[in-house]
């Protein structure tokens, strides 16, 4: 477990923090101080998601992080993500679609017979019989890049559970989750493929087996297992290797990914807002270039925070 | 490891047996002692596929088996399968497609300096650079069956990894690989649906999830990815029950399937030819049925047993 703790740049005292900010998920835990005026005055990231937290204590983990960064016994707290899932600290519920981003801090719930004021968001469900969907943490994303959503739009926020989401006027209309990352990963790691793969060096999505598996998933979308075997087959037979293989193992799982997410939209063709931070923003602006189309991106990292921050005002107004 | 001793219903002498016919694959071994007219004098099988068998010494299994069939020490044996890849016993190449079933006994491999005459059948290459496949154990369940596959007919081989393969005439013009079977078992196992199918009964395809997962996933195999998801996200919202969010991921990675590998032929309405045993048989005929496909059943085991006794009638002529 890495119990990083505050980046440099940004290691402040937390004398003039105003709240801090959490985003918890499934395996990460990120906290920030933040002061008057929205700056970050402090950050920590550590390994204690959800699944760690859930056996040592939500309070200790929090409590822990808060003393190490010198914050105040008083300092309102503000979090989103798995902490609350049925599974993580307290249930916080779910929001149903169509559902207004602005809505989402009205929803929030209160830790009990906390020391401190604790607020987790709730995540939003679609609660349709054929396609029901869930989401926690990312709602907070889409809350903080409404500004930058305007009018009606295909938010791409690729990660482990990939969501496409219809954003039309700050509401989420729609969304759809994707299982290519933890797929790309089972598979790396658990099936026949994971011979193919071993020893992959670092790719980018500058590679041309990404840009070619790309197109191939999405123009052969039902071939997708088939694909997914010619990672090895290719292997075998024409010596391609372990990073090709894994590049091209990315390629499909995003090209499949791709090629259902734009069936969600009438305007295939329109930009799509890409929301994603690290490797991943890279891999899918190509991915979706190499699909002929546009997309613009927004840092998933501050739209959590900015979420995080319009919440904080909204339950604590100066 | 299971090693189960001979089926009663064909235990009988090894006295008149001609040849030990061998099906060596990954993670099984069966074997069968075949008499003067073709009839099974004996069967075992055990879980010393080729990954134990590479440990154990192939020879070793091999023998011990034949010794406790109570086989003569010259009795010939014809092997088929994954003793013949890189990896195995010894290395038996691929035939290149096309490729005339009737050739495949021609490219048998010797075992050297074994005490008895042992044959290791090849497997089929496909060295298409766009779509590359291999098969091994496959080729010769076709070499079997062929009798059945008079004309033009695509033949669909479930299993860990699926064949689908378009037969001409005695010759297999190419073929397709989709890994759902064992996308299936790692997801299954390694995934976030983990929690949802855990504690699932015995399903089959009649099961009413089963046929609404193929449609679905045959509708929309872009979506594959989410349609997963939404095992997941379908028992969060609507309470779904393990054995019927197992039996929808069968279905969604059938229909998947189905719905690539139907792309394969010119006439996506011709009867298919259906080459499996036990429980996957049942499946596929039903997934295939709700496809609006008909099929006709080959039974798996026959096959390759078929396959092996033409090979042996090839290599040791009366």
């Amino acid at each position: 477990m890495t119990t990083t703790t505050s980046d440099a740049g940004v290691a402040r005292s937390a004398a003039g923090a105003r709240y801090a900010a959490v985003d918890w998920g499934t395996s990460s835990f990120r906290i920030w101080l933040i002061g008057d005026t929205g700056e970050i005055l402090s950050e920590r990231r550590s390994a204690e998601g959800m699944t760690t937290a859930a056996q040592t204590g939500f309070s200790t983990v929090l409590e822990a992080h808060l003393d190490a960064m010198g914050a105040d016994a008083t300092l309102p707290v503000v979090i989103c993500g798995m902490a609350g899932a049925r599974q993580g600290w307290v249930e916080a519920g779910y929001l149903d679609t169509p559902a207004a981003l602005s809505e989402i801090v009205r929803h929030a719930v209160a830790v009990p017979d906390a020391a401190r004021d604790i607020r987790i968001l709730p995540g939003l469900a679609q609660r349709d019989a054929a396609m029901p969907d869930v989401m926690r943490g990312e709602e907070t994303q889409l809350l903080g890049s409404v500004g930058a959503l305007s009018g009606t739009r295909l938010v791409c926020m690729p990660g482990t559970h990939s969501k496409w989401v219809r954003v039309a006027d700050g509401k989420v209309e729609r969304f759809s989750t994707f299982m290519s990352g933890e797929l790309f990963d089972v598979v790396s790691r658990h099936s026949i493929l994971s011979h193919a793969v071993a020893d992959a060096q670092a790719f980018d999505g500058a590679h041309p087996a990404f840009v070619a598996a790309v197109a191939e998933a999405m123009a052969h979308p039902g071939m997708a297992t088939n694909l997914l075997f010619t990672v090895r087959s290719g292997q075998l037979l024409h010596g391609h290797g372990a990073t090709d293989a894994k590049t091209r193992l990315s390629g499909l799982m995003i090209g499949l990914e791709i090629a259902g997410a734009t069936t969600l939209t009438d305007d295939a063709k329109a930009p799509i807002s890409l929301v994603a931070s690290g490797p991943l923003a890279g891999l899918y602006a190509q991915a979706l270039a190499a699909a002929g189309l546009t997309s613009a991106r927004i840092d998933a990292d501050e739209a959590v925070r900015g979420g995080l921050a319009a919440a904080a005002r909204a339950l604590w107004p100066a």
